[in-house]
């Protein structure tokens, strides 16, 4: 690839720019508000003059609602040999370029799965993609060229191509992240009308649970409203299961032995699916997390202590795959979870506690 | 307090008891299997003879269908001046023992909010309940004498009491730590069956929500099991927000504007509902988790890196309060994402570029 136009210079379509004009492609940058394009030209992303001939790749970069209408656009206009868009959802896209006509050949819709909490072109950076997954949705009709242009914009922006069906990619984004954020939402809602003393019982789970729930309300009803039926679907399946939940808890307060057996029983149920779909949510290199064990050092709230435990396992030859600090609510002290490959769990524990560290076992 | 009996030497019952005897309390320690109160004796928590005389406290760590009839045992021999519990709920207990027929005058029903995977007394450590909270359900007619045992041991623990009516904690769990766990295991069952290619999908976002859907389905079944109603109660309210979210998906695949409308303004709803709970969710020293700002910064899968980023972090003064480790699957590159003090962020993000770490703004 030699020429690309990215249309739309928001955050993702910004990165995109970055990341092909740092491996010397050249970019043209248009968007619709002319003063951002510039702002992304400034940056380093390109021009926002208009290409003098046909580009390569013509990326469309523009919110969910408006992908079906510049891509039409572009695609009469023949401003590319190829053309693709980077939006969250890609069956209804593809629908709406049917309904007005286009020729889907040199088209394949993509979803890199990156983004950040800020938007616009000044959030852009071009190794935003690094190490994510990209989502191409080639159909059988798709011209190869067009597809080994799409493959060379993910590597240069040394993403991870993963090839999928578009209904399909709807439904799994449905499943792992717009199901999740949309249950985290519900949970932490109970929270609003809590009493303090209640929510000063809150631990690292709810914690956890509740990480996504401070997400931006608009740009998720943005997301969600290009998606929702997937969504629907996922959820019609929790809700089933959270009824036979409820069912099963007021089994359990009942005083026939059968009943609250068979309550305890369906909670069992529950949870060990809950298992069986944990085990399948990829860490680190594709692997389970379970595979990693934890190791749970005491701490005071000084800097340097977390340096020093770093430093520490460094010394000892350990890699910290992941790691955890919980702070003790109203207290200076805390705990840090270094989670670890299990055959270094001795050699780091060893290795701490040799230097002075407190371990808790 | 100089004298205390612990009856059940499990993972709560002997780090209490290493707690107390570190700090130069007489412990007996008592549990229906015999080896069990050796081996605790063993790691230096007290002795597993019996007591000669009454002793000043009796600690009841016994699981919870056991603590009423081991409580009222415990009374009937008179072999305490005040006794406690530590059962994970209050109501059930206190009812049990008022039906057994026990003056709760010397009885007060308490709940370390403390705990650990593993389990037994080889578990136990005197700083398990440092910094955590511990709940006490004194009512009107508790002597102040038990009361001021129970806060006294709490004090050495190291604890923060907490004082809450036995019924209002046991909604205060089922709302921030039963619920979440159930909800949880709930969005990670619909992961069992789902296709490898979409679970390869899987973000940073679901991680979170679905970390304790790992957890230990009999130890759950248990907890669950002596304290359904509550539990039932908030997740009820959770079934209703969870139909209304389903319902306002389906209105948002209407054809019909005003309908869509109507659909994105509920999600935005439980949406914003669930920022407004979210705030509440303590982070550390009591302050809520939207309080700091995150630096990210790009490593390799490297022994040694972090401990350079927190030594350099620490040289720069700043104290980092939370960190997430976000590796990219099936790369050798990742991204920290440090939480610090937001007059901290310049010097931060200055110190770690001048040290020659790459940033993600």
């Amino acid at each position: 690839m030699r020429t690309a136009l990215v249309i739309g210079t928001g955050l993702i379509g910004t990165s995109a720019a970055l990341a092909l004009a740092a491996r010397g492609v050249t970019v043209h940058l248009a968007d619709h508000d002319p003063d951002r394009a510039s702002t992304a030209a400034a940056l380093g992303a390109g021009t926002d003059a208009e290409p003098a001939a046909r580009v390569d790749l013509a990326i469309v970069a523009v919110p969910p609602a408006h992908v079906a209408a510049t891509l039409a656009d572009a695609m009469r206009r023949g401003v590319a040999r190829g053309y693709i868009d980077v939006a969250s959802v890609k069956g209804g896209p593809r629908r709406e370029l049917l309904e007005l006509g286009c020729d889907l050949t040199p088209y394949i819709g993509t979803h890199p799965m990156a983004g950040k909490e800020k938007s616009g072109p000044l959030a852009g950076s071009a190794d935003l993609f690094e190490g994510r997954p990209w989502v191409l949705t080639p159909t059988r009709d798709s011209e190869t060229e067009v597809f080994n242009l799409a493959l060379e914009l993910v590597a240069l922006c040394r993403a991870v191509p993963v090839v999928m069906d578009a209904d399909a990619h709807d439904r799994a984004v449905a499943l792992v992240s717009h199901t999740p954020q949309l249950v985290s939402s519900m949970v932490a809602a109970r929270l609003e009308e809590a009493d303090e003393t209640a929510v000063r019982l809150c631990g690292q789970g709810i914690r956890d649970v509740t990480r996504i729930a401070a997400s931006d309300p608009r740009m998720w009803v943005e997301i969600l409203s290009a998606n929702p039926g997937p969504v629907a679907d996922v959820l019609a399946g929790v809700a089933e299961d959270l009824a036979d939940t409820v069912q099963s808890l007021r089994a359990m307060e009942s005083g026939d032995e059968d009943k609250r057996r068979g309550g305890a029983d369906g909670i069992e149920d529950v949870l060990r699916r809950g298992n069986a779909g944990r085990v399948r949510v990829p860490g680190k290199h594709g692997s389970a997390p379970a595979a990693y064990e934890m190791v749970s050092v005491l701490i005071s709230d000084q800097p340097g202590q977390l340096a020093r435990i770093f430093a520490d396992a460094g010394q000892a030859g350990v890699n910290i795959e992941d790691v955890r600090i919980e702070h003790a609510t109203g207290q200076q002290a805390g705990l840090v979870q270094l989670m670890v490959d299990p055959q270094a769990v001795d050699a780091l524990s060893r290795a701490l506690v040799e230097r002075g560290w407190g371990l808790r076992k």
